[in-house]
C-alpha cells in the first residue's frame, strides 16, 4: 500500500508517518519510484504499536525507541526473559512517579522492605524503593490510611500478575512484546477496570 | 512559619509556592507585615496534596483545581458520595488513555458491554466505552491475548476495589479525599506493585 493508505489504515497522519520514518522508528517502505514506496502489514502493525505506546501508555519517543530495540533484538535466554524485559521497562520508568520530597528522616524504604519480607516477596530493590517513594508521596498528600492498607493492594496485585504471567506466549518475540508492551498498555486498562469495580463493589456494600 | 520554612518543610521551591498563591490553589497566609505572611500546618498539607497530584498523579493545574473544588465543597449526600467523587475523577480523565483510531467497524463497545453483563457488572456507560477504547488500542498495538484475558483482570480488580471501598473513612471530607485523591495517587502504587508481583509470580511458576 502507499503511505496514504497506511495513514488511512492506522489513523495516523501522513506527516507523522514521515516523522517516524525519519526518526528510524519505522523501517523504510519498498521503493517503487523516486518519490514512492510501498508499505505492508508489518508497517501497519509497527505504526499501531508506536501509536499505542505514545498515546495510550504515554511514552516519549526515546522510550518508544528502547522498547522497539528490545522487541527487535530480544534477550536470548528464555528463563531470564520476564526479568530482562521487566528491567527495560522499569529502567525506562525510573524517574517517574515519585515527587521530590526532602529526605530528612525517611522511614519508608525500611518499612516497605520489612513488609515485603513479611509477604514473602523477594523483590528488585530499585522497584521496592520506588514503591516506598510513591507510598510516601500519597500518604503525605493526605491518603493517610494507605500506610496500613497497601499490603492488601499487594495481595490483590498477585492476582493481576498471575493473569500477566499465565498469558505470556511461548515464542520469544511474543513473550517480550507481551511483557513490555502488554504491561505498559494494560496499566490504563487496569485503572479503568478499578474504577468500574469500585462502582460494582460500592453498590453491593451495605450503607453504613 | 514563613514562606521559606514552608518551602523547606514541603520541598517545593518558594517561586512555585508563590505561583500556587497567585493561582489561588493555596489560600493566602496570615499577613504579619507588608511583605511577610505566616503559614500553618494546613498550608503544608495543601502543598503536599497539590504536589502529589501534579507530580505523582500527573494532573494538570486545571485538573488539580477541580479536585480541590470537590475537597473544599464536598457533596452533601453521603449515600451518593463515592459515585459523585468518582464522577469528578472520571470526567477529569475523559480524554485520556485512548489513541484516536479510525472508527470503521468497531466491535469493541458491544463486546465489552456483553462481557461486563456476563460478569454481572452494572457500569457507567462512559467508563465502559473508555475501557473498550483502551482494550482496542492495546490489542491493535500487538497485545493480542488481552482480547480474551481481560475479564480475568476485571476479576482481579474486584479485589483492589474491595480494598478501596473498605478504606473509605466515615467522615465526609475524608471520604471524598480518599476516593478522589486516594484513587489517583494509588494508581502509580498499583502499577509498581503489579511489577513486583510479576517478579514474585514468575519465579514461583515452573519453567515451561
Amino acid at each position: 500500500m502507499r503511505i496514504s493508505a497506511l495513514s488511512e489504515e492506522t489513523g495516523v497522519p501522513v506527516a507523522t508517518l514521515k516523522f517516524y520514518l525519519r526518526e528510524g522508528l519505522l523501517r523504510p517502505g519498498h521503493r517503487t519510484a523516486a518519490t514512492q514506496a510501498q508499505y505492508d502489514a508489518g508497517h501497519v502493525e509497527r505504526v499501531r504499536l508506536i501509536r499505542g505506546l505514545t498515546q495510550a501508555a504515554g511514552l516519549s519517543l526515546a522510550e518508544v525507541r528502547s522498547v522497539l530495540a528490545v522487541l527487535d533484538d530480544p534477550p536470548a535466554d528464555r528463563i531470564q526473559l520476564l526479568a530482562a524485559a521487566q528491567e527495560v521497562m522499569i529502567g525506562m520508568e525510573a524517574d517517574e512517579g515519585a515527587a521530590s520530597v526532602p529526605d530528612g528522616e525517611n522511614p519508608w524504604p525500611e518499612r516497605v522492605a520489612a513488609e515485603l519480607a513479611q509477604l514473602g516477596w523477594e523483590c528488585d530493590p530499585a522497584l521496592a524503593d520506588r514503591l516506598a517513594a510513591q507510598l510516601r508521596t500519597a500518604v503525605d498528600a493526605g491518603v493517610a490510611n494507605l500506610e496500613t492498607t497497601w499490603p492488601e493492594y499487594a495481595r490483590a496485585c498477585i492476582r493481576v500478575a498471575e493473569a500477566d504471567v499465565a498469558s505470556v506466549p511461548a515464542d520469544l518475540e511474543g513473550a517480550v512484546r507481551q511483557v513490555v508492551v502488554g504491561t505498559l498498555l494494560t496499566d490504563p486498562v487496569l485503572a479503568t477496570l478499578r474504577r468500574l469495580a469500585q462502582q460494582v463493589v460500592s453498590t453491593r456494600v451495605p450503607e453504613r
